[in-house]
């Protein structure tokens, strides 16, 4: 059931021993609304814990400034950022069909809680929750606004993406005054890349392909190669996408070597290509913007394949 | 002189016949502000040009909608986010002494012009203009809100850097009510890279090379290298920033060969390092986090020279 942001002022002044749930593969906008809520609970006295089933990654510590877990029974279980149950991960088990209150901001939400407050236009759940701690009078401090703000300049890469809202920017701008530390969480967000990082984008830049007239852009990533790199797999979060950057490419992917013969194929889609629908034919899927499959073959014989696929949505589209 | 907003009002109010100047190796900023202020000096029925040295480049065409140049004499010389008279380039001869109005935001600004409009706090002389057309009651369409958008986009690095200010997201918010494509922009300004950026980027990656314990990070970019890989000047821009991504360098630059022993130096900051005074010490100036100089010298000594000052500047630090 959806409620009103009244509504769920009520509801929290009402609550406490609260359970804060996020989702799995923690991001900005998850983190920073749990712990800006924490934040806020504890500023009205109240008893909270924050939990993720993949822990706190080291990347956001700036964020748990502060934070200490406290032992007691949860009375009130909220989710942010979270659009469905199955993203609890680990926790779904313990949790499933007990959330009191979801917070988010994703219009797939499934409206699997007892009370969603639900603003599918806010950039982030952070956004989200910087509208509702404003309607409750709640003077932020200093970390709890830079927790919204790493929301939603995460989810928005950096105020950059469509999904940004006039809004979005009116709440920078006054999360701006607790004198945040914007450029340094940006910095942190954005430009500041690990070693191991940027030997991934060298291999990237010296080993991109082109085909089809440059409208495909691909890179084989090979199981030699990061064997010897050293590079975690993590590391290689986001390569696909970089892969579009070149102007003209309609598709670029990945095609990453997993064991002899077997290829994990990540596909992004700068226009209006569904690469759902190009992943399905091999057994994957995914959005039509970002999808992926597993394809069995030497590696002539995958990328053909692939090309040959790519080539014929290229020219089902013109 | 410096003059205030009104005073600047009063002056554009009463001129005609305006030519406007925008700095050689042109950004976002001096064609956004340039752009702006002609289709504001175009509605207001007045007669101007735009000059650049070194022309106009294809990457910001979408602001040139609707431009045409017009016989006229210029009566009126009004420059843009331009800091010193230097930096307008092969302009320089015919213009030197005659600037009517400085619009500016760089705190370096050595006050060439009769009248200068400064304000240093702004993020990009766009910014000062957004301003100056609010206090003149200019209702903007909107081609001149997108202008104005790039400059602060770009000067930002979308709203990313130290130099965003409070003001900036909101002008950012106000602008994007006139339906602007701030994504389709930002993707244009931030995402998309042609061959020749990528070429560029490729370079950097491959001759990178790190300093004082890997606090320093600089590229050398020879001429030969520029002259053989048929990449635009316009593209090496925002390389020395990429300078910085590494975890851990606090001063990054690039090192240009301009001719042979002469070379130009693009320093950038991470932290709390002032590049301006650095970059002062060998005759050039800018931001804290952004400035550069000129040097003469053998590639060897010119290296040597500033890794000395890095590092006294770096130890003086700590």
């Amino acid at each position: 059931m959806q409620i009103s942001i009244p509504e769920t002022a009520e509801f929290i002044k009402n609550s406490d021993n609260i359970y804060i749930l996020s989702h799995q593969s923690p991001d900005g906008d998850t983190l920073g609304s749990a712990f800006a809520l924490w934040n806020v609970l504890k500023s009205m006295g109240k008893k909270a814990n924050i939990y993720n089933s993949d822990g706190f990654p080291k990347r956001y510590d700036f964020l748990y400034e502060g934070y200490y877990e406290q032992d007691f029974e949860p009375q009130t279980i909220i989710s942010v950022d979270v659009a469905d149950e199955k993203l609890l991960g680990s926790a779904l088990e313990q949790y499933k069909g007990r959330i009191n209150l979801c917070i988010d901001h994703h219009i797939s939400n499934t409206d699997f809680a007892e009370r969603t407050l639900l603003n599918s236009n806010a950039s982030a759940a952070c956004e989200v929750l910087f509208a509702l701690f404003k309607f409750m009078n709640i003077s932020l401090d200093k970390i709890t606004a830079e927790c919204l703000y790493v929301g939603m300049a995460t989810d928005t890469g950096c105020f950059k993406y469509e999904n940004t809202a006039i809004d979005t920017h009116i709440a920078a701008a006054v999360l701006m005054k607790y004198g945040i530390d914007y450029a340094g969480i940006n910095r942190k967000m954005f430009d500041v890349k690990s070693k191991a990082r940027i030997k991934v984008e060298q291999y990237l830049y010296s080993n991109i392909e082109y085909a089809l007239d440059d409208k495909c852009a691909f890179v084989v990533i090979t199981q030699d190669i990061v064997d010897k790199s050293g590079i975690e797999s993590s590391e290689f979060e986001g390569l696909a996408s970089m892969t579009l950057q070149a102007e003209g490419v309609e598709v670029g992917m990945t095609i990453k070597e997993k064991d002899e013969n077997t290829y994990k194929i990540s596909m992004r889609s700068a226009n209006d290509i569904d690469v759902s629908a190009l992943c399905q034919q091999f057994g994957g899927g995914g959005h039509i913007k970002a999808a992926g499959c597993s394809m069995n073959g030497t590696l002539d014989e995958v990328r053909e394949k692939l090309i040959d696929a790519i080539q014929k949505a290229i020219e089902e589209k013109k």
